[in-house]
């Protein structure tokens, strides 16, 4: 297979992407990756600050959740593996709505996150390939798929 | 349609289910609901009380949490209709993914929160029919979607 | 097969579906028909009535366009052949998106016009398996396709 | 995602498809677009000019529509998005029929149309991800959807 | 399973579905059988009948396959098995696309036809789960199917 | 759910399906049970018992392995949940082979095995929703997955 | 798009598929053909020839018809559009297989054929989006399908 | 087709992989070639070496398992041609499993093994379109359904 595709959905707060796209490239490794807009506010804004605004902020938000899916949902769809990152703060449902999805969509799954949170992400722990705790995990994994050794 | 069936997932510390469950049978609706085990310790220990204990948490929670999906998904897969609701305690991770997974299944979703979880959920709501404050208002779309009447 | 599902989308204003059902009726064909909410004003206003109403006309409709999806999307994919009436008034959009609906899942779809809308219909009467022009003609196709005999 | 690909469908009187077309190879964004046949007498003409003309209107209009169908479901089903225009003239029900289609399929869905058709547009609203008034928004809304920025 | 789902396609000028029906249900089988309209004029001219008659005999056969197809491709996409007989007359073009169409489906596929045939049945054998040259062969392999005892 | 539906596929020279037929019988379980044709026998000669023999044993395996799936490919489809065994004789490739197609069919897999059969059924346990090592830990996940109780 | 592939199908003894191939060069149309084998004699034999000779005919033939079967499903599969030639010789029942076969893959179907074998062809012709009765408008198809201009 | 992929699963103790691959590299077929990884200590350790070490052996091989199967299940998702090979040591469950996966997702499926196999592989052999006793025999199909000339 001449390219990798790897969707890395979840947690934005932290440079746990940046990690291992940087990674990945050291190593050589023919990956693509995709992401959601991982900027908070465009990510809030999008639907009002394009489509026009809204009074009621369960439509704001709506309009701006819609325009998100058509890049979420798109590229979920394109990917190969989806690995979904749980962080410590906010509620993160999008990150279990997108793991569920990838997951009856039959894509590979990977969940990254602390151990801590094992017992609250035991049933989408379950419906993973591999859970890894550190970034260098996720690339270690991806290496060892890709180039058939560890 | 001689009978619906409809999905109840999500939080499991309150008696919505019951509700939805009883007005709906009161107004004779042929409805046919399913649910997860709503037996928290159950549904805890389930894996581990069949095939036999684990020292560690990951792989107790990870007997258990499959067991369940073989309920889980089974009825998912079934159901016309899948309900999730949230709650203002614990991640509900669990309930997060079902909407994702009933979603990519093309399931007619409905979500049931209050509206001041509206902001963290609106990924969520973005892929549903119906967003729901009240289990009156449940039972009212169900009784609008099979009698066709208000 | 003991019983055939035909699921009547479009036009509401005349008794073209009533006709079908009581002649269907009346030749003891083993038909399970179905059909949206027939009532205009209850599918106008379902969603606001349910679930709270809106302010802006567009949220409005929204809400209950979403709240009949339910019923409608549900009902096409249980059917066995969607029929799709165009009448001579109105935009009727959701008719041929519903026949749009149809035609990607597979259905036998049968459209129902007058000669009078050939051309306008054109692309819709290509994705059809029958073009009639009387709701007599239809009940006569149902009959042929399930008695097997003329 | 090396090129997003995107099918404009519906209203073919206005250079709405030119607008987005030129805007969106402006910003230099990697979008391939589709559409389907524009000239409407190409269109209208296509299978009694290629396959032998008929006496029968109905047989005229039905073997270029589905020699128009060959085109149009290949490029809707090879689409990631689907933008469909509707305007102010003829009964465009092809336009919502493509919506339909679209819609079963699991393509992200774009409705672009002026306000005054919300109501008539309301079910097939309410199947899209985001619906805008202006050429412009459905650039802006490619703009942000690709290269995640406002 | 309470019932096994099985289409008889093809030939229909000898009495073979009588002969496996009737020994079938001697038998005790739990069998619901189908068909195609066996009646071979009522078949040529079901659409012209029902629909209006057609100057060019091309649309005159278009209209009835047409309406045949409504009930061919439903019954076959019900069912479990599909039987296909080619016989030693006519082109029976049909019965090889319902072979084709049911193999595409995934169903279990059974032909039935002398050994004569063998080479130009050669394409359509291979899909095949078995090939049998007898009605009574059909029915062996039911009971074994079913009853899991030869 | 008014039934579940289990399929019991591998080893047939012991009495596990006896002993989880009965125990889930006398619990009182709404279970249909199916299997593949456990007469070594009978299924090693069906197709040419039926069919006509052939002097390869090749042809005559392949025959009989044909008329087999028919049934076996028929009840796994229908299957909501798929229990492999594997015992400590023979090679059992049906067996695993059987697992692998209800795994990309998305079936619910269990698989039964004694544990000194860990390591070669590795990929075939990592695709399943639990590995049980007694028919009595079957008939207990049938119990607490229909009941919703330990 | 920037190539559309198209099968031919069917008839092995004229030079309809050179003439096609030819013209669609000529007219520099993006497109990538693929065909069965067109060599009588190696279709036949490929099966015998390359994994040993059989006795019997029916294995002769069968094995031949399977290890053809790779390369003619794959390429189906890949195909944008199947055009199926019927001729005036032979049976011909691979062709109607495979037009029944890309049908309910929901290929775009064209069939080719003289007009004398309108009759025997109805049910396959239904099911076409187009039918020719020249390799020339074959041509002429693809050119307006591609160019979007007669 | 520019390129045909084809996935080479089963066993991995003797060179037949670079056997198939060298000769079709030599014959100058457009084949990408892709396996498991085939270091059966990488193989077996991945998952504890990546993600942490497990006392328990089940979960040891489980980790393992799954690591693995994000790169055979891609791969084969991915594949046209899936050739299983049968050698005649080990349980080899994992390559059974293979087989019954890329079945039930209608890959062209070749299996490979000495003839001393043929019984207890005959469920297997019965869902391939080819059963070959030697590497030349499958590069020579290749090379056959490829070129389409023997």
């Amino acid at each position: 297979m001449s390219e990798w595709r790897v969707y890395l959905s979840g947690e934005i707060h932290t440079d746990w992407r940046e990690q291992i796209v940087s990674a990945t490239e050291a190593a050589g490794l023919p990956v693509s990756f995709s992401a959601p807009v991982t900027n908070h506010e465009a990510s809030d804004d999008c639907g009002a600050a394009i489509l026009g605004s809204e009074d009621k902020k369960f439509w704001y938000d709506h309009k701006g959740a819609k325009v998100n899916a058509i890049r979420t949902r798109t590229l979920i769809e394109k990917a190969d593996i989806v690995v979904v990152r749980f962080g410590d703060k906010y509620k993160q449902w999008n990150a279990a709505f997108d793991a569920g999805y990838a997951s009856a969509l039959g894509k590979s799954l990977i969940i990254l996150h602390d151990p801590s949170l094992t017992h609250p992400l035991k049933e989408v722990d379950a419906a993973a390939l591999a859970v890894a705790e550190t970034p260098d995990q996720i690339v270690k994994i991806l290496n060892y798929v890709i180039n058939a050794e560890l």
